[in-house]
């Protein structure tokens, strides 16, 4: 069932396992306790930071798989995705796995995007269990899109830090574990930003339309929730979110955050903060998903935004568009709740949106 | 429901409407007269061939919508994806409308994947009605992947034409046309061709590796379709694949044709054939689904290939991996018919997979 741009989840698929690997700086970061694996140095072991940021997602595959206690032959279906130029890190990982493979693009929101499909297929009954993952690494990203790494170009403070890390999770139609209960799916939003070094002011609209719309289409508020965690629009991006939202008379309390502004510490010199598809991805599936599992949050809207620009748009003038795709985590206790003050509120919106 | 890498669809979707507009030496090929659209010039009065790709893939969206008579608010959802970095001209054109976007990248078999997904959520009733569309450009593509369009260089034997076209289709929950009934999600398969003007050989394996799986998953044979369609293998990959399935004893008669095999006549001089998203992309919603309409085809198996490399991965020695999800239309007449052979064929197959 969907309100506009929100899918209601039937049978709220399950998160049995997931996974987050990342680099030695993330690992000295915020949330370095939390992660499964950090490596001892960002090449991996590889002979580029490319197949480096393969074995990173290929690795947060198998991790989420083994901590969902299933074998590789349980999975019908890996949905991945990156930064690199034709999703490499994905695709290339994917040959590795005996899945069927869908890749997906939505920069920074791809952590999302493939949840929302993956959750939509289990929920369907489409397919009974499927893995979805992003990664990102500093040194991949920093080549691609802006300069060499030899280079050593000074930041400019808008900027912000590409993690270096992956995250993996499992979603199966039955299982223990948090479950998602809704999800929307995000527009295209550009209002005309075109500063590569700014990505959390041109992400910051996109944030504001999906949290409006999905306000608006499940009838909760910013209380409604124990956390509302943005992916990477770091702390220029995030103050404009709070800003935004409040010129639509949307306050965003203390339980809203952001993971890039959060990952990295103060002396760190981030500057803006941490991002990168694996910034989201690596904080949804360690942190986020430890305190649903323990019960601590009950309620997660996890949110992250994607700039969509390419090297070529940007030399060609354009400016960048937006992309935010929401997802609604409930812990197993949440979930099974009968919650009827809710329930009650999506009926009457429901019938609202039907009389309209 | 799914038996193995195969989703058969309850409610079989509709393609409730289709467009499709290629570049001028496209629409002298040998489809020409079955296109919506042949611009008059490549650039289709933009700056740059990227902006060029960019308004095709809009204009066949914007075209798909009005030959399915309905509103751009009643699409609950745009679906796409192409060849270019970052997929631009899917996200760039997405921000002129009002949908809620998926980006999506399995190279030329973007199509198929957007059509697996639409349908899985039409058919799961996650959404009422989207749209599917992927896009390609001849010198978009010639600068990125290979050489400066100005160096003129020459093309080797197994090379292919990629071309510059877009195809967009609506699919519903109801209404008139023909039908999706199945899908075939594809795995990553990779044989070891390195050669970047090779597409054809690197991507039949791949092709290979899901017409078995459908084959098996579903108990069909390559009789039990009027026209089995890969995308844009080419004239030398569609002759690997025939020997590939022969190796597999499975015989692929006349009924078997390669979209860019097909596409441009021999005095085009494209060596093997075109490629490029909007190949099988153009064709599908050209000719394939005018013959659905007609009833002339009553049951067609369109699954084009992609090949998931970029130059960074060719330039650091990797391999081609290849990708390809397949689709069964059915004619609406066809559809509606009980045709319970195919029933019962499926029923067993599903028996047999529990037993096992």
């Amino acid at each position: 069932m969907h309100i506009h741009q929100t899918v209601v989840f039937r049978h709220k698929p399950v998160i049995i396992g997931s996974y987050s690997i990342v680099g030695p700086k993330e690992g000295k970061g915020n949330f370095g306790r939390y992660f499964n694996y950090v490596m001892k140095d960002d090449s991996f072991g590889e002979e580029s930071y490319e197949k480096a940021e393969k074995k990173m997602l290929q690795s947060a595959v198998i991790g989420a798989i083994e901590d969902a206690k299933i074998k590789p032959s349980d999975i019908n279906l890996m949905l991945a995705g990156d930064l690199l130029n034709q999703i490499i890190s994905s695709s290339y990982a994917a040959r590795y796995f005996n899945f069927a493979y869908l890749g997906l693009f939505s920069a920074c929101s791809t952590i999302a995007e493939s949840l929302a499909i993956g959750a939509s297929l289990v929920d369907g009954g489409e397919f009974d269990t499927v893995v979805c993952s992003t990664a990102s690494h500093f040194s991949t990203a920093e080549r691609q899109f802006r300069f060499p790494l030899e280079l050593g170009n000074q930041r400019p403070p808008t900027s912000q830090w590409t993690v270096t890390g992956a995250g993996a999770c499992v979603i199966a139609n039955e299982g223990k574990g948090p479950r998602i209960t809704m999800a929307t799916f995000g527009k295209v939003v550009d209002w005309g930003i075109s500063d590569v070094n700014n990505m959390g002011a041109a992400m910051a609209p996109a944030a504001m339309d999906t949290l409006l719309a999905h306000f608006k289409d499940t009838n909760t508020t910013p209380d409604d929730y124990d956390l509302i965690a943005t992916g990477d629009l770091g702390k220029l991006g995030s103050e404009i979110l709070i800003d935004l939202m409040e010129d639509n008379g949307i306050k965003l309390g203390l339980n809203y955050k952001d993971c890039g502004q959060m990952f990295f510490t103060r002396s760190q010199n981030t500057l803006c903060g941490g991002s990168g598809c694996g910034c989201s991805a690596s904080v949804l599936n360690s942190f986020i998903i430890q305190k649903l599992r323990s019960g601590e949050y009950k309620r997660v809207l996890f949110l992250p935004t994607g700039a969509l620009m390419s090297t070529t748009a940007t030399q060609q003038g354009e400016t960048i568009p937006g992309v935010c795709h929401a997802i609604v985590l409930e812990s197993e206790e949440c979930a099974k709740s009968e919650n009827k003050k809710q329930k009650q509120k999506m009926q009457n919106k429901k019938e609202v949106a039907k009389k309209k």
